[in-house]
């Protein structure tokens, strides 16, 4: 898909994993796009429609547990932490590090949400390791 | 995308197009869909990644000017207008009547987005004709 619409157009250049991790333009997009993952998901595992928003308090527990913390400011709030992730699994999707399928298959496995986003988290640092 | 991941495999079979536009469960994934669908299009226009929700009066008034208000009951406030926008428009995508990137391209042209969603809804409307 993201190749097709050619997303990346849009896309500045980032410097660093922090400076992906701290957009607030990514972070916004990526709200919007990981409830969509997130709510695709769950219609799966429920066999009906459903729509549904990330607790915050999941994603930033995901960003401790995945090791990205520590590469944000000390005196950073949940609600930071979260945007980081969004900012994070978004600007994956964008790149073609982490295609839209890649993403709803690692979030449809297992039953608890935040180990899901910690994996998802994980897997995207690892692909992008190289490129940033 | 639709076909990669499956997703018809969760809807169930709608006797007509009222019934979807009245199903509450589609509305609610349908609004996530329509806020990424709309917000990745908003992204390409201003060349940078935006997060934006669809407002409500929006939606409305592209189901009255697209003809489908005579399709729900008299009694209906904006929000379930809103609701019936959002159900259709997932409906649609999830039945491969109307792809993503075809939702992307039509809500990317023109730079008001009343006469976007009107003419997506006519569209979809059009493309279902046949099947409900």
């Amino acid at each position: 898909m993201a190749a097709k619409i050619k997303v990346s157009r849009f896309l500045k250049r980032y410097e660093s994993l922090q400076e992906v991790l701290l957009d607030k333009d990514l972070a916004g997009l990526g709200d919007i796009y990981v409830n969509f993952v997130h709510s695709l998901a769950l219609s799966q595992k429920l066999q009906r429609p459903k729509g549904a928003k990330v607790n915050n308090r999941i994603l930033a527990e995901a960003v401790k547990r995945s090791g990205l913390r520590k590469m944000l400011p000390r005196r950073i709030d949940r609600h930071a932490q979260g945007n980081a992730a969004e900012a994070l699994i978004v600007y994956a999707w964008i790149q073609e590090a982490m295609s839209f399928e890649d993403c709803l298959k690692i979030l449809g496995e297992g039953d608890d949400p935040t180990d899901a986003f910690t994996q998802l988290l994980q897997e995207i640092e690892k692909r992008l390791g190289a490129t940033l």
